[in-house]
């Protein structure tokens, strides 16, 4: 089954995100708006019991997240994915790395640049149309993530959350 | 905030409702395929907090969910929902009165009927076509849910998962 791990962030940095992901984004039917921590990986039964273990204590040494939503980016000319930039910081680089360290073998595809995708699978006109748009546009949000969740894959593409997993509390 | 409690069936249940959700149900873009345990109601901060304590408790003290899910099935003649029918048990219904009392002070707008949606808001025509196929049709699942989840709805009517109450644990 496969697998991955994501913080959703408040409803209305969603509802903001959910505006432009209805038009832009092909996954917009398949996840809410996010911020991938671990992207998708396979696991078996066994091995998702000891995954969430390890989950636990992550979360339970890691503090929660400032999450400070700056500008409109995009990861042109890789591909026309556009995205809400979220300011890195040490606490989600460092639980970033715990998801790609120890019992976790798998390696980081890319740099971690953390964002939330509103738009991707555009044709070059429509990205240059939109990006050129909503580059100009004003965003600010600031807010704190208190928890993550472990998420898996139906057959269709669709996520569905497993778990959640509250940051630096007494749960784990 | 609206927020709703449900239940996520297996994968192999999911992908099974989803392969018939996705020509037949108009919600299938807002949320996987789910038992519901309390339909949508509004909550603010200072409550979901108080909810979540509860749910906790809740939880903690209800046992892991049989869930035998046994013949396509349908709400007609007061709508044309078709959903596939949960056998409703003591634990499921137990946990669901819960859901309704105490600190819940809504009331269930309609009979507990444990059961998952894989069609709505079907036209007559469509409604007995599709159902006529589908009762004839042999379902039989058997699994044991040992999780529920809190989720809040976004302004386009998609849910988002806050939290997830493991059944019996010691995570309460």
């Amino acid at each position: 089954m496969k697998y991955g791990i994501a913080i959703f962030p408040s409803k209305r940095v969603q509802d903001f995100a959910n505006s432009y992901r209805k038009r832009y984004d092909s996954h917009y039917a398949l996840i809410p708006p996010h911020i991938t921590l671990k992207s998708a990986f396979e696991a078996d039964e066994q091995q998702i019991d000891q995954i969430v273990q390890e989950l636990q204590r992550i979360a339970a040494e890691t503090a929660v997240i400032p999450l400070t939503i700056t500008k409109f980016s995009s990861f042109y000319p890789s591909n026309t994915v556009i995205y809400l930039k979220v300011e890195p910081n040490e606490t989600l680089t460092a639980l970033h790395q715990k998801l790609y360290s120890g019992i976790f073998t798998d390696q980081p595809e890319f740099a971690f640049v953390p964002h939330i995708t509103i738009g991707r699978d555009l044709s070059d006109g429509e990205y240059f149309d939109v990006y050129g748009q909503l580059k100009m546009q004003t965003v600010h949000f600031s807010e704190t993530a208190d928890r993550f969740h472990l998420l898996y894959q139906l057959e269709d593409g669709a996520w569905t959350v497993y778990e959640t997993f509250r940051l630096g509390k007494e749960n784990a």
